[in-house]
């Protein structure tokens, strides 16, 4: 189904992942949308699961792209939160039904009928499109506005990446000074992980397989303290330490280790999903009320929120800005972790019209 | 070490379980101390794993016992709380350390220095003995005062398996008019979150691989529906309709199908302890935003809680009264899951002195 309007961007055709130029169409804009002009957009993870169809559900021509930001160039007759030259953002989800109890409640990530910014079904029909391309047209529920003290650029990733730690550090109680974080796995979300747990004034301790990260980590990311997870010794010297985890990690690992470096009622939270199972150990769960949860990034109002608390306490990700033209040989680092700790794309700069 | 006074009860000697008359002592009444004649005591399911040594930490001659209740027949000097006449239990726990977060927090059982009712060491270098035994000593603060209205033998098992399943569902916010509750297995444990969960004004769902379970739970125990855990067909269309799950099984059990049952946000608590690790799917976690936690037992004064809100509402476990010399054939029963569904000794009026 064709919309009325040219766009362009990159897409993914095939399972090689490799993104080319691509014409497609997007709709006009409606009485409820916003339309805006991207500049920006991150590389997520998950974009490249997907332009791979590495979780089976990729439709191609694929344009991914979920940490979009730009400039509004035209709303419907309906928006009153923006108007044109504000600056917005979209992030994960584009729509959802607006009427089930997760909707109530401000979780619309939780809906079962939530479309994805790229690659799902839109409620209209049509195919969704993603950020690696030269606008966007969205509900203006699904648009985020972006506060002026944050750099456009930076600001994108933390329409995924941020929002996908600060939601269960909130959900799960840990945002309170004082308490002692865990953060495991040092990338995109584990990074920002770090900024959030110490703009809430907690003390914030970085696990990680790689000993090359302790100084990462600490010198250069301000965690308090740093644990290799292959050391025997340092862990159990860091045993019933932690009140909460944020697990980043999407390989299969041992939760064992994890739970010892929890106090009792303590909460690791997986953010990452690995493809299998993990071993859950019961008798530490039961012996410390222990919790293993999950949670996937956060609704609009949340995410709003998010946006203005790191404006306001001047938490940024640590970004490469690239051209879109460099977004194959991105995604191959990213694919080693060659990368601190998100690529932004500089779309409005760099996104040459197809011919 | 001889304590000064004389008491006798049965115990088991080895790790065939079996148990026998046996004399022993216990110390005299210290001035915080609470001494009291044993009545009733329940037998709880962990009483059988450790009489045979299955959890490899028993230690011979083991006086088994932590669902008690009896009179009162000497208070020590600094004694405020219990006076000779009242009705009293013990639970699972006779000491801890007074002084942690988790005792500070009324958490006694989740201190690590925590000292088990039986087989455990107590903090004066004695093994712990339990109730199957004509008396107690136990510190004031880890007494519990049984109210009148409920009988004396049925409140015995509400000390460990009624405070068992209590408190995960007050801790997990469970405990709300309206919201749903499933109960993995129909022992000692699941009635009485059956119970418990009716007694909140909650709709109940007992989840069960046993067919001749259905009658039994919405018949007798009053619960709302019942899932045949095995059916598939039942099972797909349950999905997404509970708020919480107190899972009570100890066998190794697929999780799947479980947090298919959940509602997004919600919750399974596990208080049956599986030997070995369960298969725990990340996906189903994330996109839901659920949580599997563990629970055990309950602080004192959340037990005094649960003991006055049973009393207030009509909660009793459903149990089998015996008499003592009935216990090893009580505890074949018990491993054949044919009991409904607390045994309780009559200690009181069976256990006799030996010679």
């Amino acid at each position: 189904m064709e919309h009325p309007r040219k766009a362009f961007g990159w897409a993914a055709r095939d399972s090689s992942g490799i993104l080319f130029p691509f014409n497609f169409s997007r709709r006009e804009t409606g009485e409820n949308d916003v339309t805006f002009k991207v500049l920006y957009c991150g590389i997520c993870h998950s974009d490249l699961h997907m332009v791979k169809n590495e979780w089976g559900n990729t439709t191609y021509p694929l344009v991914p792209g979920h940490e979009i930001v730009g400039i509004v160039t035209e709303v419907g007759s309906k928006v009153e939160k923006f108007k044109v030259g504000d600056k917005v953002g979209v992030g994960c989800m584009v729509q959802s039904c607006r009427k089930c109890q997760s909707c109530t409640d401000n979780l619309e990530n939780y809906c079962p009928q939530m479309v994805l910014t790229y690659g799902a079904n839109n409620i209209d029909g049509t195919i969704t499109y993603g950020g690696y391309s030269n606008f966007m047209v969205a509900d203006q529920h699904f648009v985020i506005r972006i506060p002026d003290a944050l750099p456009l650029d930076a600001a994108a990733p933390l329409l995924c990446a941020g929002i996908t730690v600060y939601s269960p550090i909130m959900y799960f109680g840990l945002n309170k000074p004082g308490l002692h974080l865990g953060v495991v796995g040092l990338g995109g979300l584990g990074h920002m992980a770090v900024k959030f747990g110490k703009a809430f004034g907690m003390k914030v301790t970085v696990i990680s397989t790689s000993p090359a990260k302790k100084n990462e980590a600490i010198q250069h990311l301000g965690s308090d303290s740093f644990l290799l997870s292959t050391d025997q010794h340092q862990m159990k010297g860091a045993m019933g330490t932690l009140d909460g985890i944020i697990d980043t990690v999407s390989a299969v690992h041992p939760l064992v280790p994890l739970l010892g470096l929890l106090k009792s009622h303590g909460k690791i939270v997986m953010v990452g999903a690995p493809e299998k199972p993990l071993e859950l150990p019961v008798f530490p769960l039961i012996m410390g009320r222990k919790l293993v949860a999950g949670s996937c990034i956060g609704g609009i109002q949340e995410t709003q929120e998010m946006i203005d608390f790191a404006a306001t306490h001047g938490v940024k990700p640590d970004i490469e800005v690239i051209p879109m033209d460099y977004v194959n040989t991105a995604m191959e680092r990213l694919l080693k972790a060659d990368v601190k700790y998100r690529f932004v794309i500089d779309i409005g700069n760099t996104l040459n019209p197809t011919s």
